[in-house]
């Protein structure tokens, strides 16, 4: 059974073409783009083809067609990961699920949806908003990342810490396993305990388990009453990690809860012309939301005025629109200065201090500059790394060392926050995931016992190693 | 590597009394008390020994014997499931960890703690208390059951629907494998992804995997402000089911939402004298709390009271205390009419009341009562039979066919009820598990496919196929 027929690439595009037709592309433009996503990686070499699904069937035409020629597989939504786990590597089968975009089914009564793999997560929240409801995870791609995306990677976002990571808005999946057959997984009940929970064990599996093509997710109600913004200065980034731990010390669990370093500041400064890097040397920004909001928006502007900070409570919400401006620039800021590598470590909270001063002492032996922030609710560190221009062979895919678009010497310096997360009890990545960049990392992590069940358990779903294969393991 | 030494229960038992000395009993009280847990269910026949392990390495040991003669392992909490997942069958090893009941570590700063698997539920939240925080899986057994139970059964409860099951307050696992090896999943972080996720995977899990020896868990900020209780009486169950559908509507989410059918009312008048089933023919409980408790119950009371209910909304704490207590006198008055058979299966929100029809015409047709209470926030419906006086035999242990305990007539009745969740987009068991008492419908809800990926998971974790073999697969 292990046997495969004799492959050319012809071959296997022909047989792609014969059953799909024009839903298989070979354009050398799109070839092209499917080799990186927003991570900035371009994967070696050039993918052998790319099925644009429309339906299920061809999703299961595609993989029983990968199997028979033992082609590797790379399943891909809108192309907006940070981790390079959706590229097309030479040779590969790029599915993509872009196409698939139909929103199934809107429940208001069980608070769900269903809907197809391509759906762009936003769009979903905007749909169901009538019926007072949203699709709360919230990455920073939401307005052009796919649910299927969001589900493989288990994005999370800046309302995590309040409303869950994507895990807990999966109640159910529709997954093509590699042999082309279809697995149901979960329920459309809130609750259900089944045999494994093979829902929560797809999501975040990164592609290298099978491709999702539809989703039954949970809708939540929009949350009733006011919001609440608070901008606050601190001196120095230790004493605004201090308030936020100080937040959390009072049992309070802000919607939003977003810290900036001084690095960060200047950065948004040199962008937009602000003057925030002189109000302080770091930045707390923080959203309570729902019923009782005003009254918990007063209880954290009183702890961190006591704290000794310069406070600005937003009076309405043009006012917190402006606070959430200083948040919302960052990107473009660092974006506008160049390339950017942008890491994902999390650590326990209250080691949040602990690890922007090591972020700091990393910065400052290595002479490169890490602006970070950090969803502080739940200790999620984004430290960012403006790159070089990029060698401009590189640009054209001939490289066979594709890793080295980023300096060996930021490599060194990431290395180093890495292993500081991982040491503080922390991890490699809160919610971009593994991918290809974080490879090299993931047994330090797991240790060798749990990867060697991974890799077993991705073994039962697929034996012939062809999904996304560059990719976590 | 598959051959195994020649076994003989003696050999056994001294290789695990040398090793693990006064931790292995063979007392035979001991050992019949084990056979069963709070389903009724007895299992065939004497295990060989229970393990009270004291120490992970307890286990590790008791773990590497069980593989070296092959002998079955049954790992048992404090014995509360109601399924017979956890009780010692014929020649099986059981290992309890109940012993293992230290509370390693609160971090009030991390809002988690570390546990060993034996402490009892309840006792994480009163030791957490003072710092304003609460572990808030509540499954009914709080008091008595321990916390590696409750996840090895991914354990629901009354606030679910607002606080979420087990699996989300679980952060990482320690759990020793077949072989007796040590594997560590998860983080101390709220968020992280790297590789598939086996902590939720091994939530659930029954016992058919490993054994979960400590848990490093979640704990949330103790709701702040007011609880607000409201009792409503409906005409039937129908109207009382189309009230907690319009509280979902109105986009409320109560932290507590019951509903009682007047078969409950009834059982629940002849145990304590009270007249409730003539104050309708259904009873619908709901507990809001939070800031803006008092806003929700107002916004409640007026749904409630426009649907034409009999509502009472409490004005002080021993109003609520007196409210809540119909729903907490159901299950003694079931238990002082006889044995019961507690079931456990859940429907998507809008389909309960057809479930309760269904339940209704079920319960005519077969002449049986089944007094049905619902968690109706999740849709998790526990229909319940009251048995017959136990034929003495059964309780001495002699029978084959243990489910007799049951007359036929109550499985053939709920058999129909399993099936008629299904229909209904639902599920065999939203939180008790599927044990022995449900292998047999397991199948049917999950398809062949995926049944055929979950044992090649358990293969991976437990080749030798000794982790509580006679439960779930």
């Amino acid at each position: 059974m292990f046997s495969s027929e004799p492959t050319s690439p012809q071959l296997v595009v022909e047989a792609l073409q014969s059953e799909l037709g024009d839903s298989v592309s070979t354009d050398p433009a799109l070839l092209e783009s499917v080799r990186s996503d927003k991570s900035g990686w371009v994967a070696p070499g050039l993918p052998l083809a790319v099925v644009r699904a429309r339906t299920t069937e061809h999703v299961q035409s595609a993989m029983r067609i990968a199997t028979r020629f033992r082609i590797p597989v790379v399943p891909r939504g809108a192309g907006t990961g940070l981790a390079g786990g959706g590229v097309g590597t030479h040779g590969a089968l790029v599915i993509s699920t872009e196409l698939m975009n139909e929103i199934l089914e809107v429940n208001p009564a069980d608070e769900l949806a269903v809907v197809q793999a391509g759906v762009i997560n936003q769009r979903l929240s905007d749909v169901v908003a009538p019926h007072g409801l949203v699709f709360s995870p919230d990455p920073a791609s939401k307005a052009i990342s796919t649910i299927g995306g969001n589900i493989a990677t288990n994005a999370g976002g800046l309302l995590c810490a309040k409303y869950g990571v994507t895990r807990e808005a999966v109640l159910g999946l529709v997954v093509v396993l590699p042999d082309g057959s279809l697995l149901r997984t979960g329920h459309r009940s809130v609750k259900g305990v089944t045999g494994l929970d093979l829902t929560a064990l797809l999501t975040g599996s990164e592609g290298t388990l099978g491709v999702i093509v539809e989703a039954t997710v949970r809708l939540r109600p929009i949350p009733p009453g006011d919001v609440v913004t608070l901008g606050a200065f601190f001196g120095d980034i230790r004493d605004a990690a201090a308030a936020a731990a100080a937040i959390t010390a009072a049992r309070i669990g802000p919607a939003v809860m977003e810290l900036m370093d001084h690095a960060s500041l200047v950065a948004i400064d040199a962008y937009s012309g602000t003057r925030l890097s002189a109000g302080g040397g770091a930045y707390l920004l923080v959203q309570t939301d729902a019923r009782g909001a005003v009254d918990e928006g007063a209880a954290i502007s009183e702890i961190l005025t006591g704290l000794g900070a310069d406070v600005r409570l937003a009076h309405d919400s043009a006012e917190g629109e402006a606070l959430l401006a200083v948040r919302r620039n960052f990107h473009p800021a660092l974006a506008s200065a160049g390339e950017v590598l942008i890491e994902d470590i999390c650590v326990p909270r209250s080691r949040l201090a602990d690890m922007f001063a090591t972020i700091d002492e990393i910065s400052r032996r290595h002479g490169i500059a890490i602006p970070t922030i950090a969803h502080a609710g739940d200790g999620n560190l984004h430290p960012n790394f403006v790159l070089p221009p990029r060698a401009s062979q590189q640009a054209e895919g001939s490289g066979e060392q594709n890793d080295q678009w980023v300096p060996a010497s930021v490599w060194a310096a990431a290395d180093e926050l890495f292993v500081a997360a991982m040491k503080l009890g922390g991890t490699l990545t809160g919610e971009h995931g593994v991918g290809v960049l974080k490879k090299r990392w993931l047994e330090n992590e797991l240790g060798p016992r749990s990867l060697e069940l991974q890799r077993g358990i991705k073994a039962v779903f697929d034996p012939l190693s062809i999904m996304n294969p560059g990719a976590v393991f």
